[in-house]
Order: C-alpha cells, then sequence, then structure tokens
C-alpha cells in the first residue's frame, strides 16, 4: 500500500520535514495546518515543495467542530471550511480530515449531524475535494468509527468518506471487526499509530504518547488486516504525537516510521494469510523474506586495544572460558566456553578500531547463527538497514552484517552441516575439538544493553524487524539514582534474548554507561549455566569479584516465598538472588562487579521454564552497583 | 512544627539520603522498606546512623493489605506485621503506616474491618508501637480520609491513629474541612505532597509527579490548616515520589524540601491568622518576615567582557538606550531608557567575571527595588537562600543579595526618598537628570530564564519563597525542535513578572541556549511601552533586526479574531504578533532576532489590562527562530 506521514509525526521546520520525510521513502505526507501556519511561504510554495521531492499531499488536517450546530453556526462553519478548500488548492491537495465535534454545546442528535455533513459533502463536490470525517476517542457525542460510519454513510455522498485512525479506535479497547463491512471506496483515508497501553486520559495519551507501529502494544496487523479486507486502496498514513519524536533528530526519525509501516503490511500479509487464505490484496502489502526461523549468539566481539584484552581476557580466564583460536590474519583472539565464544578485535585500521577509538572497550558486533543468513541479510536490507562489509582475508568467509542503530555490527552466520563453521574458515583453532564442555557455562542466555532514551524505540524496532523478535511490555526499575525504562525482547525459541535499557533520569549507572561509551553500549551479558552453585563457587574460587547482596534481602524473600530453610542459606552465602513465576518456574542468579566502570556479568540458571529476568530484584542489584559506585566515588552529581 | 521527609523523595543510598536529610536541618525522617532492603547493614545500623546525624525515625512505612480479610489471612498478616513490628524496635521507631487494602479479594465490610483493624491495635500496644492507618486514594474500599477515620474512631484504642496525606485527599477533589474535627491526639501521622493538576489515573499520578509543596497546585496551606485546628502537634513530613528527584542530587533535592515545609507553615500561618485570627497554634509554625509588598527591577546586570560589551552596547543604543554612568571603582556601565535600567559588568576578577568565565555573555545579577531591602535579605536567608556579599568600594552602598538556584544574584535595593539613590551612589552618572523619557520603552516587563529541566521547580520554589511571587498553571509550548516547559511567575502589583522555560527535549532553543551558558541562562527580556507602532518603527529604522513573522498567521489571526483590516494591516506591517483575553484585553507584541544565539529581546505593550504573555503566539516565534537558527546552521543534530 502507498506510505503516508503527518508533518506533526517528526520535529524540524516545514522544509525540514519534508526533506526527511522524502529521503526516508514515504510517497505521500499530510500537511498539518500548524505547520503552514509557521511556514514563511504561501500553500502554493510548499505545493511545489513537495513536488520537487515526488511527495504527493494526500491529506490537509485538522478540521474541527463542524457538526452538531445551530444554523448560524453552520453558516459560519461552512464559510470556515470553504476557505480551508481555497487553501488546499493552492496546496494541491484533495482531502481534508474533519474530526468529530469536541465543542461542550455540540448537540448530540444524529439527524442534525447527517444533515449538517450533508451540507459538507454538498460544499465539498462544489470545492472538488473530498471531506473525510474521524471519530475522536474523545468526541463530544461522536466517539467510534461505527458511529462515524453510521451518518457517513446516512449522508451518502461520495465528497463525505469516513477516516479510520487506529488510535482512536484500540485506544478505546473498541474492536476493529466492523472495518472489514464497510465499503472500502468509502473509507476516505487510514491513519496509523501505535501506543503503549497507559492508564491515563485518553486525549493526553494521544497527543504525547503515541509512537509507531510495532513500538506500542496496540494489534495493529488485526487492525489493519479489517481495512485491507474493506476493500481500501488508499495511503496508510502515521500520525503520530510523541514528545520524543519532537525532539528526535527529522531523517532518523522519518526512516523509523517508513520501516515501521513497512513492518506493519509484512504482519497484515501474515494476519491476512493464516486468518483468510483466500483474500485478495486490493493493494499490494510488502512481503519481505520471513524472519530467521532460528537465531542464537555465535560470538560477541568486543572492541579492545591491548590493555583492554588484558583485562578482559583476565575475566575470561577466570570464569574459565578457554583461549581457542587466533584470526587467521588479524589481531582477534577468540574465547570460548560451553557454546559461549567471545571475540576480541584489536586489529589496527578496522572496524573495530574505528569503534574503539569512539567508544572504548565496547560490544562492536554480535554474530547471530541463523538459518539463512542471505535470506537474513535480505530482509534486514529490505528494512532499510544499511549491509556492511569490511576487509576479508584469503581464504576468510564474507559473512553478511547489517548496522544496528548504535552503529555496531550484527552479523548473520550460516553454519550447514559438513561445511566448515565460521570459526574454521577464519581463525587458527588452538582447541580442535569445537565447544566441549569445559566448566558450568552453557551458553549465552541474555544480552542487555544501555541505551541512549532516545534510541530505545528504535532499537525495538530494529530487533522486531530484522529478527522478528516479540517484545514484552516495558517496565521501570528504580536505579538510587533515577528510573530505568527496561524492555526484553525474544525469539520464539528463546534462542535470542535482548534487554534494553534507557535512563528516565541523567544520573543512572544506564545514563553513565551511555555517557561512557559516548552513545550507546553494552549493559550486561548473561551466560546460562545449569548448575549456578557450582558456577558461583567455582568462579570466586578463580577471583571474580561477585556484586554482594544485602543480608535485609534474603529476609524478605524469606517473607516472600517461604522458601526451605537450605535454599535460603544457599543463596544467602553465594549472594545469588532468587525469582519465582507464578507457574513455579525459579530463576537463580548472580551478577559480577563492573568492569571499567561499563559492563558486567550475570549468571543465570533458570529451572521449570522461568521465562524472565528476574526484574522483581533489578532494584536490589542497582542499590548494590549503586553502592559500590558511592564507594568508589564514580558518581557524577553535576 | 517539627519537619520530616520520606527516604523515597530523594536519591542515591540511604546513607546519603540520610546525610542530605540531615544537612538540609529536617528534624525527622520517614524509612522507607524498600531503602532498608536494599541497605547493606543491619536495622541498627540504620537507627545509629540516623542518630549521629541527630535525626529521628518518625515512621517506618509502607504495611499493606492487613484489613478485610478471611481469618486465616488475618492470622498469617498478624504475623506479617509483629516481625515488621520486631524490626521497628531494632530501627528505633514507634510509629508504622498502614495502607487501606488494594486487594482485589479484599472484603468491603466496614464492621470486619473494625474488627480486624482492632486485633492490630492490640499487637501494636504489646509490642508497644503505633500504628497509622492511611487511605489510599485508589484503596479498594477506603479511600478517604472520612472513611478511614470512621473505622479508627471506632476501634477507638490508643495504637490504631489516622494517618493523613495531602495527595490523597485533594486527588480526589475531596475537601480538608473535616479534619479540623477530628481529635489532634487521634492523628498518628501527616504527610503533605502537592501535585501538578493532571488528568490522569491517581495512582501513576501518585508514583510520578508529586512534587514539594508550592511546587504545584494542590491548595496545601488550607489542607495544613485543617490540621493545625485539629490540635495535632506531631510531624509535617514529606512523601514524594517524583521521578524528576529520583534522578536529581540528593543535597539539592533535600534542602528545597525543607524550605518548601518551611514556606508552607508560612502560609498556614497567614491562612489561619486570617480565617480564625484567636486560633492558638499547638505547634509553632515558621514565622518569616513577610515578602515584600511591592517588587520591581531595579536593573538587570550582564556579565560581559571587553566583545560582548560592545555588542551588547550596540544593541541598546539601537533601542536609544543612553549611556547613564559609569561606576565609580569598577569596570561597569549604566543604560538607561525609561524606568528600564542595564548594567554591563566587565571588572576583572569579580563575581562578574567569574560568571563571565563560566558561562559567557549572560545574565549574572538582577537587583530588585523592594520596600524593606534588610527584611527581604532575612526573608530569603531564612529559607536557607545563601547571602552573597561582593567587594565593596569607597562611598559605594552595600547592597544585600542571595544567590538564585542558578548561582546568580538577586540583589536587594532599597530607595527612601531623600536618600541618595543606588546609582547616585556608586555610579558617576552621566545622565544626572535619572530615568527621564529618552524613547518608546518605559520600564521591563518580564523577564524570561532558559533552565536546565531538572531546576524548574527550584526555581518556582525560589521566586515564591523569597519574592512570595504567585505561579500561573505550567503550559507546554512546540519548538519545532522539541516542546518547552513554561510557567508564568508574578507579585500581586504585577512589578514583578518572571518567565521559567524548560525544554523537554534536548533539539529545543531552550536547551542549547542552556548548553550554551553551561547550566542556565536569561531566554529573553521583555520591554515595555505605550506605544508599540511607534517602537518597532524606531527601532527598526536604528538597524534593530525583528524576527520576521509568516504571513499565514495574519490569515490564522484574522480567522480567530476578526480584526480590524486596518489593525490587521499594521500589524502585518510590523511584524507584530497579537493576543486578545476574554474580557477584551489585548497584547501586541514583537521579537528581535537573537543574539550571540543566546537570548533575544521583546517589546510588549498591554492594553485593557490583559495579564498573559502571548502564549498563543509562542509557536509563531519559535518556529521563527528555528527557520532562523536553521539557515544559520546552528542546529545541533547529534
Amino acid at each position: 500500500m502507498s506510505r503516508s506521514i503527518a508533518t506533526v509525526s517528526i520535529s524540524g521546520t516545514l522544509a525540514e520535514k519534508l526533506a526527511a520525510i522524502s529521503a526516508a521513502g514515504f510517497a505521500g505526507v499530510e500537511i498539518f495546518e500548524n505547520d503552514l501556519l509557521y511556514f514563511e511561504g504561501s500553500p502554493a510554495d510548499v505545493r511545489r515543495m513537495a513536488a520537487d521531492l515526488g511527495l504527493a499531499i494526500v491529506l490537509y488536517q485538522p478540521f474541527r467542530d463542524f457538526e452538531g450546530v445551530s444554523a448560524e453556526r453552520l453558516a459560519r462553519n461552512l464559510e470556515r471550511v470553504k476557505r480551508k478548500f481555497d487553501l488546499m488548492h493552492e496546496l494541491g491537495t484533495d482531502r481534508l480530515l474533519v474530526c468529530s465535534s469536541v465543542s461542550p454545546d455540540a448537540i448530540g442528535d444524529d439527524a442534525l449531524a447527517i444533515e449538517q455533513l450533508g451540507q459538507l459533502a454538498q460544499a465539498a463536490a462544489q470545492a472538488g475535494v473530498v471531506t473525510c470525517y474521524e471519530a475522536l476517542a474523545w468526541g463530544r457525542h461522536v466517539r467510534t468509527y461505527r458511529h462515524a460510519w453510521k451518518l457517513v454513510n446516512a449522508v451518502n455522498h461520495p465528497n463525505l468518506t469516513l477516516a479510520l485512525d487506529s488510535f482512536h479506535t484500540l485506544s478505546l479497547d473498541d474492536t476493529p471487526d466492523a472495518i472489514a463491512t464497510i465499503p472500502g471506496e468509502r473509507i476516505g483515508f487510514v491513519q496509523i499509530a501505535d501506543a503503549p497501553k497507559m492508564n491515563m486520559d485518553v486525549l493526553e495519551w494521544s497527543r504525547h504518547y503515541r509512537c509507531f507501529p510495532g513500538q506500542g502494544d496496540f494489534a495493529l496487523a488485526d487492525f489493519t488486516a479489517q481495512v485491507v479486507k474493506s476493500g481500501y486502496t488508499g495511503p496508510l498514513s502515521l500520525e503520530i504525537f510523541n514528545d520524543g519524536f519532537r525532539g528526535a533528530p527529522p531523517a532518523a526519525t522519518a526512516a523509523d516510521g517508513n520501516r515501521s509501516l513497512l513492518l506493519l503490511e509484512a504482519l497484515t500479509r501474515e494476519a491476512l494469510g493464516s486468518a483468510n487464505p483466500g483474500i485478495v490484496e486490493p493493494a499490494p502489502l510488502y512481503h519481505p523474506p520471513a524472519p530467521p526461523a532460528h537465531a542464537g549468539w555465535q560470538f560477541l566481539e568486543f572492541a579492545v586495544d591491548d590493555a583492554a584484552r588484558q583485562r578482559v581476557a583476565n575475566w575470561l580466564e577466570k570464569l574459565h572460558f578457554r583461549r581457542a583460536g587466533q584470526h587467521r590474519s588479524k589481531d582477534v583472539t577468540l574465547y570460548r566456553h560451553g557454546s559461549a565464544a567471545i571475540v576480541l578485535n584489536a586489529e589496527h585500521d578496522s572496524f573495530a578500531d574505528a569503534f574503539f577509538q569512539r567508544h572504548g572497550l565496547s560490544l562492536c558486533a554480535s554474530a547471530l547463527r541463523v538459518d539463512d543468513a542471505r535470506l537474513a541479510l535480505e530482509r534486514a536490507a529490505g528494512f532499510g538497514y544499511q549491509p556492511f562489509s569490511g576487509r576479508v582475508g584469503p581464504n576468510e568467509r564474507v559473512v553478511p552484517a547489517v548496522q544496528a542503530p548504535d552503529g555496531s555490527l550484527n552479523y548473520f552466520v550460516n553454519e550447514r552441516p559438513g561445511e566448515p563453521t565460521l570459526f574454521e574458515a577464519d581463525f587458527v583453532l588452538t582447541d580442535v575439538d569445537g565447544p566441549t564442555e569445559v566448566g558450568p557455562i552453557t551458553g549465552i542466555d541474555h544480552v542487555s544493553l544501555s541505551l541512549p532514551a532516545g534510541s530505545f524505540d528504535a532499537w525495538v524496532l530494529f530487533l522486531k524487524s530484522v529478527f522478528g523478535l516479540q517484545a514484552s511490555a516495558a517496565v521501570l526499575l528504580p536505579d538510587p539514582y533515577g528510573l530505568v525504562r527496561s524492555r526484553a525482547l525474544f525469539s520464539a525459541d528463546r534462542g535470542l534474548r535482548m534487554v534494553l535499557n534507557a535512563s528516565v533520569d541523567p544520573h543512572t549507572a544506564t545514563a553513565e554507561a551511555v555517557r561512557a561509551y559516548h552513545g550507546t553500549g553494552l549493559n550486561h551479558v548473561a551466560f546460562s549455566t545449569g548448575d549456578i552453585f557450582r558456577a558461583v563457587t567455582e568462579f570466586e574460587a578463580a577471583g571474580v569479584p561477585l556484586l554482594r547482596v544485602p543480608a535485609n534481602y534474603y529476609d524478605d524473600l524469606d517473607a516472600r516465598h517461604a522458601l526451605p530453610a537450605e535454599l535460603l542459606d544457599a543463596l544467602r552465602q553465594h549472594n545469588l538472588l532468587y525469582d519465582r513465576d507464578e507457574q513455579g518456574g525459579e530463576f537463580l542468579h548472580a551478577y559480577t562487579e563492573t568492569l571499567d566502570q561499563r559492563f558486567f556479568l550475570e549468571l543465570v540458571e533458570r529451572r521449570g521454564g522461568y521465562d524472565g529476568y528476574g526484574a522483581p530484584n533489578a532494584a536490589v542489584r542497582l542499590a548494590a552497583q549503586a553502592r559500590q559506585r558511592s564507594r568508589a566515588g564514580h558518581r557524577d552529581d553535576e
């Protein structure tokens, strides 16, 4: 379907907005009245600007408080709307969004509204434009698309159509089923917005917290599937009021907007395909390659210099990682333990080197094992993520990769039976038997990132679109120096789990880490183990500094879960944290102290299908880390 | 009354919190359960820490979901609460806050609740502690203090008392009148919180948006007056859940908390005094000197170097300011126009010099004419603002001053008939006739500041407590690069008007200005005029660059206000903005372009009692400024 976006969705002057929208790949744009009002030139100038950028102006909006008025007021409203029709001619658009009245003195009489909307339709016909009537969720009398459609259908005039907006429907927990029953040609415009579920006034929610499809909690593929079933062939247009987007650079926001619509189309296609195998798409929906059916970490790659390599290697050795290989042509070393692999890259004049120069010791790449690397790259590139290729030495494998929102690389790695593995191709293996068991670590459970608040939703979209991950609801974690927003994303088989963190406040550990990394960075890597008591015993004996847990925690844990005395003692003795889910699944975990005041490691044991990340313990961990920093005098009290 | 604060109100580890609370001058502290849970030591360690800091632990909290349960559950709850009583003994406190149940399966039966709260009271008596029962605004059955008091009164046991919290009462628009009828000795604890009026879920509102008294919109002096009338003599304790405070340095937050209670006591005293002249305060309320009855600007002082002085002087001369004097002993120049006076301070090794080194060209001091400077200083110092004295030359006047939250100075200046004015004392006046009319400017209408978001509420408290200003509700202004929060404060006679601005987003002009100033700074100075058409004509002719207003603005203005064609033409011709209030008061104003990409000037004419600041035009001005910056390439797109 054709993709459009309202100018209110991104930041900047009107000229900057249009340029960013065009560059992102949109075909159309809705002009918001205020953007025109603040613009220095005439509506005709805007028309030329859009045309030069290859953008169709698909709608002008909003027109408010038209219907349900006295005869005298109606005459004034018709005058008012005719001025807008003139302006639309100058602007070169034929569609006007008319919102259901919010006026406190609007008359709640459907017959009157029908009569007056009929006059609007006639005026529109005379002017050669089409009006699109939308039910605002906080309208005075008309709040649902069903009600709006009842009025539009009764007027029965081609110049008065129905406008749909996913927010207005889904924010009221209204069902979109009836949309499919409306004739598509009677739907004049469709706006799409997602939002996190929030328990607040719907107007405030709408004005400040909307986000791009896939970043919030609404079931938008279901909504859009109903739109497709109606036969609607017009644009899908993003209308996003978001305080963060208002302050973010417009090019990146617009690019995310465009890919969010591509992802929505792909998911709508799936929703339609499974529910109605025979349906014909009235307008073709975007059809990317399927996301990887299985994905997992092949290795994590850190950018290091000689000194940082020494410090990380020292930690890895205490965690009983083995030095397992040396890259054939580069200054790159491989460490392994169980199926967990860590690569330390100190190669001069490389991508890793550039990353190290900018970010210091940091996670510069993640290699993901997928079932089809070529398709995975094709899918990622289709969503507009930049493919990357570095230098490849003789006999080394070319590994397809894209850049994540922080500029780090995501490699896609195939491992096919009979073919040499990536490690065999690129490394001189000193540990030729492969990933045999060397200790209690079995692999990587999850990777947690510290992000600038402004890139949080960009990452959600990246992980959802490239890897097809699902997202849990976001939670707020209390760090002693400020709140941290946290959200987990995971693949269907849980082979890939990522946790995103961003500080609400400037003083928390996450914000400090982001500053330390100049933009983004690793929060921690969690290694999985089948025997966490053995793991912490071995690692403590080897000198791994574990984060100390206060005694009061165990008293409280006992009060909450009534644990067997033996288990409680063992947890206390090993500084282990504990969580239990409603099905009895258990999570035992421990943290190391922080390395280079940047990131730390976690050891986790999942029992009985526990599927979370120990969120109830996050505050205890954050407080212990804050004490550690406070003692070390690292608090930035500016 | 004795002042206390809950540990949850400020950031940091428990040790940092207690130190900050003690340093701020509080007598008591409420220990929040989680702070104890995250603490490394024992409750006895906390007791010792507090005692060493001279802090009484006045309450432990919260205890949840006690009443309205089955007999079996009651037995468990009594076990649970006895463990807390033991912990309280270790902690050295005798008061426990018990919140009304929020459990979905709580039984809504007052007789049952009374019976069970009676058992709680008996257990408390055995343990030698006092329980304080509080109605949460979102309680399952008990939501108002009247309902909670009905239960507590029926139990009629000294170890079960009523706890009050201003948020829970005022968030529901409940009236506090009945508090005065409750016997003071039956009120066990009083918590105080303010909040901005918000249309959202009360639990979310309470957990994230509370603020210190005076920073929000609640009528807290009325609430507290009822508490005083009841005869309550215990502490007033701040319990503030605020996302911003969680991320702010604890010392400054605690200091603001303490002064907010002092201000609340002073205002409560006034509320009681006027309503009940004969009332005896059961516990003495803070009694500072009255705020200035009249205040206005004597001068604004800018920190400059030679080059910046030249640039500012050049602007002032185009605005027909006269160079009116030279300081007797310092490199300080005085400019005047009407009653507006600007001082440019380039003195080496002075306060202004230090300010210039840190902030560049900036507003380093404001001199306020008040009716009693000594009393004004005493009042400010009583609220904990730091008095300041600089070097004084021979025959110069010692001018009392305090430091504002950004470190700039606020001088208090007396002008008594017959005494030499400050200008006569300190300056060699080249313009001996004083502030005679030199052009269309009559004085300073208002001063607008650009603040870091974290210091916004500290400024509100500063202006309210030191000058007794009132505050309008905060508004959100759309800058093309992000939202700006704005709030006006003003004195009763409007002699002093200040507008505070802080960016919600990092990319707006306000945030840029704050960055440019390294912390805080002037947004603009608005000069008043009685004839704005004459003013802009003269100033444009003199070469003052006025901000251009788009033609579309005037079309829209016409549509909104139906102005006489002549007025509309005149406005358009002079790039003037226009606003009209509901009483027909009018506001005509114009802006200059930005000086040094930092601040700008405004010219305003108020007609017919207009009392606002042209808020509907702010977006037009912000967009025009954004275009100006965009053209100049100053957008920081990081």
